[in-house]
């Protein structure tokens, strides 16, 4: 068995190998400047882990590994556009560094080498692997058009937003999970729990987000604080208040949600205050705890013994205590 | 051997049978628009045409077909977002109708449903199309950032020219073409052949639709006629016209395009008078006929016998022969 720490090496070398540097430049410029942005590349990891987890053959799941972080570069790239979003992992986003056009463009190429790495394997395995990603690109589609209707959709329920970060986020994840399990050639059964596994961690991997959003140390989490508070995103902290609060309190909730006139720190302190009257840190971490405990089951109910989960699991578990 | 008529029918029957209602509505609403849209459907046409002259099987095809078909409309949907177009077809697009986010997002989901269906066909055929659809997409995004660079770029060359609307318009033809000889499992010289019949007919097919735009008939076209002159757009025709032009009417054209403050009749009249001047209309109709020719050359050069080359051949001439 390989650490995970090892894997992250391999990850880095590979994506480090990757020939970006086509013609024209306008193009593939955005593209190597994004692949470099860093980020805890996740989604090869979890390939490679789980594709070492059932005995697989690490060679042959590299390339699909890194497929799946360029696809996902490639949303980043094209949710910055639609976001109207200027940084990125402390960078100035490509839409912004560059422009509009050219970051659909260099987007769309992302997406095209992305398929054209997920091929580099065995063929036996592509009909496979061709069909969980393209499932899951598919999905995260769906829920990034979710996103973007819940920003203007008033009644938007608990269920709806766990349905669309399922989809926007726990799809990729499960799929670069089932993905690595699937060119192991592990049980059938083994790979459909994987990936749910990955769903349930995926979906407790955004609330976690969601919840450093609004309780991370800033330092850590390299991203502005409260920044969901700001921009009136609806999470399932806000949608949980909401549900919880007593009409005073939802009242100042839907005034601070509705505008965006408010200094933010104010906003920020005035928002966090109702959510603490509310508990909702510790609902949401009940919820993450759930979700997360749910995802541990599928992985213990597969065929595997144990002792060969330990990396997987240890690199999971890490994931979900992260601070970041 | 079928009739290119029943295959276009083929063809239209199975884009009405595509299941494009999925959720949510304003994902798919856009996506179902834009298919229903119409236009010639030439690629699959060729797709079809080309397996069925190297004896495949028209259902193996059909799906890969219409996969060529999807991504060709997904790059139109992204293209008009960044050349701020209006109109398609005579309908307004994506990006108007609805809006660029959504313009970007259903595209983005196209461009994954065009793989959906290009994998529902053998798997023995999986390794090959992939590639062969991989590429021209790789293609298709170089070229249209190229024409965009040559927006704004003083000293574009036929030759720069040339290579432009090679990757833009010519490799996606030819992947089409080609991808239904692989499906038809044709000798590998044969597929190789058929992918240099689409570059040059190709690029002659670009070449004839700039020819068009300049002295087409309005009614046949259904475009405006001199969108590209009122619009500054670089193809082969001013290109040529500034290579053969004196010094009077060189400084002219610059001046007609380097402006948009001309009336769009007068300019139009101007700009194709001295076109005609040079001769332009016969020296773009002479390329055209250079690059077709050395299509058909190609196209001779293939292992079976003339008799079932006819249906192809014929399809692939009217093309040539089109006032619209």
């Amino acid at each position: 068995m390989v650490s995970s720490n090892d894997i992250l090496l391999r990850v880095k070398d590979a994506l480090a190998q990757l020939n970006l540097n086509g013609k024209p430049d306008e193009l593939y410029k955005p593209i190597a400047y994004t692949m470099a942005g860093g980020g805890k590349r996740i989604r090869p990891v979890l390939t490679l882990l789980s594709c070492d987890m059932f005995g697989g053959n690490l060679e042959k799941a590299i390339y699909p590994a890194i497929s799946l972080e360029i696809f996902h570069n490639f949303t980043l790239v094209h949710d910055d556009i639609m976001d109207n979003a200027p940084i990125r992992r402390g960078k100035e986003t490509v839409f912004k560094k560059w422009d509009a056009n050219i970051a659909i463009l260099s987007g769309d190429t992302m997406f095209a080498l992305a398929y054209k790495y997920l091929i580099q394997t065995d063929r036996k395995f592509l009909p496979g692997i061709i069909e969980i990603f393209t499932d899951a690109a598919i999905g995260v589609c769906e829920g990034q058009q979710l996103d973007m209707n819940y920003e203007s959709t008033a009644s938007v329920t608990i269920d709806d937003y766990i349905r669309m970060i399922q989809l926007k986020t726990a799809v990729l994840l499960a799929a670069s999970i089932k993905t690595g399990a699937a060119i192991a050639e592990a049980d059938v059964d083994d790979i459909e729990k994987m990936y749910q596994f990955g769903i349930n961690m995926g979906i407790a991997f955004q609330l976690q987000d969601d919840l450093l959003d609004v309780y991370g140390d800033q330092d850590k989490f390299g991203k502005q604080i409260g920044n969901d508070i700001v921009t009136n995103k609806k999470t399932f902290l806000i949608l949980k208040a909401l549900e919880l609060a007593d009409t005073k309190d939802k009242s100042d909730l839907l005034d601070y949600f509705a505008s965006t006139n408010f200094n933010a720190e104010v906003k920020i302190q005035k928002v966090r205050s109702i959510y603490d009257k509310y508990a909702i840190k510790e609902t949401t971490t009940d919820l993450i705890n759930s979700y997360y405990s749910k995802a541990v089951e599928y992985l213990r109910s597969t065929s595997i013994p144990e002792e060969k989960k330990i990396v997987f699991r240890t690199y999971s578990d890490n994931l979900m205590q992260r601070d970041f």
